[in-house]
């Protein structure tokens, strides 16, 4: 693969050279352009399908054609330009989808190919629906406002590109504050527009359980946070599909056997160590403490019978069934665990909870799904964990390397850099002097820099690196913040996970210098389509290139 | 004065003692209540001012019955609760103010007294206006919404409450980035809430010149972002009124003689080290470099018409002159002042810069304004600083004793304590590695906790402390962003400067946990009322009061 980038702006400080490639987010794997200027016929465009009979085709063409009319956005660097005189006009797109295959997980071809011509004529080709909605997308952002007219400029544009990593992900936790559907498919548009492609649903955990059961509907009745609050089974395949439409799999998390407090609500007789106070801390990594107690049979029924309502709910293959945070000590106090430990004397906490896994295991596999879990459940015990499981590492960086040199799959978000929810101190009532556990905030350019495959060698090494998620821990957020939180640093991992660390066939890590440029005007682009995101710099600095940089030898 | 809170929660976790009293913020000075309800009636309510003739008041009536009868605010902690019962019905508050006089400035009587009695009669009494307004804000607050109807619980209620300080303020940097007029108002609303009393307009700094100007047109023709985001003279005499009208003075501040590079668009020929790259750390504290080369009568000139034209602008009394951080390598380094003390062979940096002290503090008192500045001028220049200048503080909170010690009037604003964009990571392009200079984040608590009377011990030094303030500085922040920024941790500083530091008559500091009740509850009136204020906690921690404390032994 070979990159030609396109030189708009030039700035030499010192050392620095400044790069921007006509603003796209996420930068294309190979794109070259000309110095022509073409004019988008907004009355006249019609995107044309050709071959593809797929319905979500059908509704993106529709959706993008809607929102290149509407959306009114001229990049900040474009502040005082001239208007541009156009060589020609655009009034049709061509699509072409190599197959009709619709089915979206882990294996989906997502590359694309986009030329727009100096005569006007464009054409996108793509060999998924989902390569087309990432064209679509690509397609939307090289239209830019200029007077009034829409324009491309620096045609003519060729654009082949394809994701460097198949899971790129934002986990979004809608347990310790709620989240309303309007916000989650908000934060999936702007997915959309950055090219991720996995929303990890961190669905429940011990603060609330938001998600109708069938099977033990006091779960949410007794555990949302009001009747108001709940994803019924409705709203959950409304936000599957939604997602899908926009080439985002939805994964779900229902987190065991910690992190699951409110169980208790529902079925007290099953948990261990309910809101233990004033020292919750020696039960749990925060308030309320609260596990399945996995030494009884009851825990593991509920259990299956989660597994087997959820599993069938959410329709990706791939089903994280948590398993991070795990307090021995919770069970180690706990009467009935004793109890149940002086009546088997060969068993121990440890022999329990690895019990428990190849029982959870087991019934992911007969559920034909692939499990994933957090690091600690390969790391932190002695269970034999399958080797078709993903891997989340989140504890540090060196995880990433250590679970790829186990031999399984792994989806990066060490805290240091993936945590987005970092650096707003503390949230204990009480806590004057506390700070954020994970500080510090973790900048937009933290999150850019991160490299999955540092210690990684091998092609075969590397190949288990499926990619990474950004998460946003809702201790101190919901929806009112949401939009802040995630923009755009989520769009930082969404150009780290899809256009690669790399600079393509080096071993050159990306311009920051040029990065910086191009997230500065796809904040704009986000808030231009409805999405909240939070500012980076004073608008001068965004204006003036290299102005605003660190001194070379102050780094 | 004497305090009676109404316990209306009393939580024990080993000793930890949670009160509550009736979700107030700020907490009146004195409070006592009882067991009944009444129901105010939205239909007939009516609010009455007995005697006072101003039209401030009568907008401040209309405005406070359109929000009772609109807002829908219920406590958190109320989720709950059942229908409650009142034994009488309200339609009537009547209100008597004991003065015409409408000047809001420090000396501004801002007490108030509000009865609510077992029979629904409710008289609110003050000595100006401005106290009707805050004593017309806690009758707001006292009326929760339950089951539809609007009640006010535990009466009879007896309220008598007055400010423990007069300064109590934000300010809001409107330069690094712009702010709509609308977002100014909106958060002018939430100090209104919050019975905070001054918006510190640091209108101008180096990144941006959004203020209309007559002497000088250029200034905000070539130096606002855009002519869009200018405020007009008229826009700013609208923002003063509208301000005026909730009883929060408009103090501006328009620094000199650093901070001010962007005037160099428009007159170049009275300006030091502008842009210097990529060394404008030798030159400034954050780039852009440029200050006023007051060694030329010329910026001296400009200075004058600058204060002519803005003290004439903004009414308020006092007039803020800035002086922070002054860069003396700016001047070393600049031909002309180099030139300037090589014929000047008696003169320094510090003459010079002392000379120009005296020209802008001879102006404002010429122009009959009480005049502010940071620190630096008192405690880094040998310039004689007037003593009736009121010098803010926030570089450590040790400076505060110190410029009362000097005799002069203090307004505390701390970085450690005050600085509400801290901890938000770095914003130079290029500094991946880099933190916010002022980590970490600033919670409420933190905000909450400092108090501005430590190492003060007299009454007469206590006096002179005016008060404090919270400063939202927009390198990382916009209109989009400043809800979730500002609130609730401003109406942190809110409660610690109106209500004081300690528990009325006891050197007893105010309990956290008590606050953290309030504050959470405070958080929700405020969405209720517009304004996107920021999650404290999970929503089941503000529904189980103690729960989520650090235990007292980690502390």
């Amino acid at each position: 693969m070979i990159i030609v980038v396109s030189v708009s702006k030039v700035l030499l400080f010192g050392s620095i050279l400044v790069k921007s490639v006509s603003g796209l987010w996420p930068i294309p794997q190979s794109y070259t352009s000309g110095s022509g200027n073409v004019m988008v016929d907004l009355d006249r465009l019609t995107i044309i399908n050709s071959g593809c009979a797929s319905d979500i085709l059908s509704r993106a063409i529709t959706r993008y054609s809607c929102l290149i009319k509407k959306e009114k956005f001229s990049p900040p660097l474009d502040y005082n330009i001239s208007a541009i005189s156009p060589v020609a006009t655009l009034s049709r797109l061509e699509i072409t989808v190599n197959y009709d295959n619709t089915v979206l997980n882990l294996d989906t071809d997502e590359s694309y190919s986009l030329v727009v011509n100096n005569d006007g004529s464009s054409c996108l080709e793509a060999n998924s629906v989902y390569g087309a909605i990432r064209g679509l997308e690509t397609f939307s952002q090289i239209i830019v406002d200029n007077y009034g007219k829409k324009i491309i400029k620096n045609t003519p544009i060729s654009i082949q590109d394809a994701p460097t990593f198949k899971h790129r992900g934002i986990l979004l936790d809608t347990s310790r504050n709620y989240y309303s559907l309007d916000s989650i498919k908000r934060t999936i548009d702007g997915m959309a527009y950055t090219k991720l492609n996995v929303l990890h649903w961190h669905i429940v955990d011990s603060q609330s359980w938001p998600v109708e059961s069938k099977f033990l509907p006091d779960l949410y009745k007794k555990g949302a946070y009001s009747l108001d609050m709940v994803y019924m089974h409705t709203d959950v395949t409304n936000i599957i599909d939604y997602a899908r439409d926009r080439g985002v799999r939805v994964i779900p998390e229902f987190d065991v056997p910690g992190h699951t407090y409110i169980v208790g609500k529902a079925k007290p007789e099953i948990m261990s160590c309910l809101d233990v106070q004033p020292r919750w801390d020696l039960n749990a990594a925060e308030p309320p403490s609260g596990q399945l107690n996995i030494a009884k049979q009851g825990a593991l029924d509920f259990t299956g019978n989660v597994l087997d309502e959820y599993a069938s709910l959410f329709t990706d293959n791939v089903f994280n069934v948590g398993g991070d945070e795990v307090n021995r000590n919770c069970w180690n106090e706990d009467p009935y665990f004793i109890q149940y430990l002086s009546e088997n004397p060969t068993e121990d906490v440890e022999s329990v909870l690895r019990s428990y896994y190849a029982f959870v295991y087991a019934k992911v596999a007969a559920l034909n799904k692939t499990p994933m879990c957090w690091e600690e459940t390969l790391m932190h015990t002695n269970f034999s964990l399958p080797t078709n499981t993903i891997v989340q590492a989140w504890i540090d960086e060196a995880s990433v390397p250590e679970i790829v040199n186990r031999g399984y799959r792994v989806v990066a978000s060490p805290y240091t850099s993936s945590y987005l929810d970092c650096g707003h101190g503390a949230w204990l009532s009480n806590w004057v002097n506390g700070n954020s556990w994970c500080d510090p905030f973790k900048s937009w350019m933290k999150v850019y820099s991160y490299n999955p495959l540092v210690n990684i060698t091998t092609p075969a090494a590397r190949s288990l690196v499926l990619g990474g998620e950004v998460a946003l821990w809702a201790e101190q957020s919901d929806e009112i913040v949401v939009d802040k939180l995630l923009w755009p640093r989520a769009a930082a991992a969404g150009e780290l996970y899809w256009s690669g660390p790399y600079v393509p066939n080096t071993t050159t890590k990306r311009d920051i210098n040029d990065a910086a440029i191009r997230i500065s005007e796809h904040r704009f682009r986000l808030l231009a389509r409805g999405i909240q995101a939070e500012p980076t710099q004073p608008l001068w600095c965004i204006r003036n290139p290299g102005h605003c940089n660190l001194p070379e030898t102050l780094l």
